[in-house]
């Protein structure tokens, strides 16, 4: 970075005008935005979904291979897909940060670049958020609030035995992007030699410039589906489908063929001698949607190559298990990430 | 602490599942809630005020001084504060926390045990949050969700010149607590000696266990009060009001002798060789409630005996200035609490 600006010279209240003086307001559900103790929203007659998210330095990202603009903009996206797994459409946004002294106004600037690009993607307001200095690291605390029909949400909970299960997009890259950037982290403190990313730009993306699936959520409202069960895939498919059959008291079965992965990913996972479809059952932060319709809905997804149908659910007795390109029949086990397990 | 389980041995979800066991529902505007990618709230034709606060140990609060679950219930509170000072109903919460290994599911329990009580106390409902482990220090993030009739909010930016401006409760006891109790560390920490606190119940109190103002909004409503501008007081009465005379566009006098202090807060202060008015203008956390009221309510605002009437709102070309209490006039100071400037 060019110029270093110390935090300091502007004080908290001139950062903060600093950093929202170009925040302008997309959503006429927003009465009054940041500036105030709270802000003011007005859905109209529509009900307010809302999601939070605490991401910390060293947890949840790292520095040293994160650019801080994609950073800001992955902490939007990842509560948005909240939202959107909720069946909703986020409006509104409340961004807090922790930041210690090694941070400058221009890396603020930076990470607020990447705030903004999301709410500009997914026309969301910044309506508040509270800025802090910390003794150490980074954190991120975002709340999403979004809105959607009375009773038009779609809980975990709502899926019956023959219901299909469907995943948006592709599995496993941006597990394979960490992967890939944990080596090149340790082999240039290692060696000093310099990160070797080449052709590796899709599964690096999946990681650090991840998008929440709107698309998919503006295709059930024209299609007229309303899946019977919803959430997002932070942790990786398979515990996440537990979450599903757990709150739905039922169970799955899932087919290894079925998995959506991107050739670039699989190669990838061949090179590092890694099994493409564990990467898909356990790699987390793809952000894709993971979701059950009824049988009735058949037509409809199959006309979306965006979705794949990739099981049914049966009943809880059943249990949740995973058939193999081979045929053999497999208990699913949730090795999702766990930061508590670490 | 008698028994101490990590909390590796419930894993994320578990300890999630473990501290909401007990979280019960009590607005009908809480369509759903924890356990699912959103919350879900339904405002019946009233608008959604939110808030958000960050707040990290070493910054904001002090371990050894501060019980987990009065740390628990200051942070809820300091938040339904936010709300209240919109003329705002808080309904409802949510709660993230980071924190390392030293913590057991004992402190936790100890921390959402304060958590509970505040919603009990203020009858919001705990609708989500999220849990991650943390390098170092305890990270809370708490975001408050209200309901107001539409456009009966207040903001800070209505004060008009010619307006009484108006504080509930009495000033400077936090400050003072927090002072006490940091002296009191030290001689810990340098001699081994046990804190002496005899008497200081009420400012050691107004530090580890504010309360929000509900009592002042339900008020507003009853005696039909609208406040032409309002904020609750975090940073310090100078600092705070200095927002609202900036946000107004207006200037403003206050009368030194018109300040509230409590007498055990007047007595320490005294014994500190501190100026009690300091201690009222600049001393944070007191969250009382900040505000103006047009002359024709003044009948209404004198009969409440937790409100007093310090001053009035100016012209801004007129500047913002303390009469003492010798008559004499200086220029009003912000001198709040600046996290950053330390």
């Amino acid at each position: 970075m060019e110029n270093r600006t110390e935090v300091n010279t502007l004080g908290e209240f001139g950062l903060i005008d600093h950093l929202l003086k170009n925040n302008d307001t997309k959503n006429s559900s927003t009465q009054l935005s940041a500036g105030d103790d709270g802000a003011v929203i007005d859905h109209f007659g529509r009900q307010t979904v809302v999601s939070t998210d605490l991401l910390l330095e060293g947890i949840h990202f790292d520095l040293s291979y994160t650019p801080l603009k994609h950073l800001g903009y992955k902490a939007v996206v990842v509560n948005l897909s909240d939202i959107y797994a909720m069946n909703a459409t986020p409006t509104q946004i409340t961004v807090s940060i922790g930041f210690s002294n090694r941070f400058s106004v221009e890396a603020l600037e930076d990470f607020y670049a990447g705030i903004y690009a999301a709410c500009e993607q997914y026309q969301v307001d910044l309506i508040g958020g509270d800025t802090t200095s910390s003794q150490k690291g980074f954190v991120i605390s975002i709340t999403a609030i979004g809105e959607v029909a009375p009773g038009n949400y779609v809980t975990r909970s709502g899926a019956k035995s023959g219901d299909l299960i469907c995943v948006s997009g592709a599995l496993g890259g941006a597990f394979l992007g960490l992967t890939i950037l944990e080596r090149e982290k340790k082999i240039f403190e290692e060696t000093g030699a310099q990160p070797d990313l080449e052709n590796q730009a899709y599964i690096v993306g999946r990681l650090l410039k991840p998008e929440a699936r709107k698309d998919i959520v503006e295709y059930f409202a024209e299609a007229e589906i309303k899946p019977s069960s919803m959430m997002d895939i932070s942790d990786g498919l398979s515990s996440d489908l537990m979450h599903i059959c757990k709150q739905s008291n039922v169970g799955c079965v899932l087919y290894e063929d079925k998995l959506p992965l991107q050739d670039e990913a699989k190669e990838f996972a061949y090179k590092l001698q890694l099994d493409p479809t564990a990467c898909a059952l356990s790699g987390g932060e793809d952000y894709e949607l993971l979701f059950t319709v009824s049988q009735g809905d058949y037509e409809k997804i199959k006309t979306n190559s965006a979705i794949s149908i990739i099981g049914y659910i049966t009943d809880a007795a059943e249990g949740k298990h995973l058939i193999t390109r081979a045929g053999n029949k497999h208990e699913l086990i949730a090795q999702g990430w766990n930061h508590h397990k670490k």
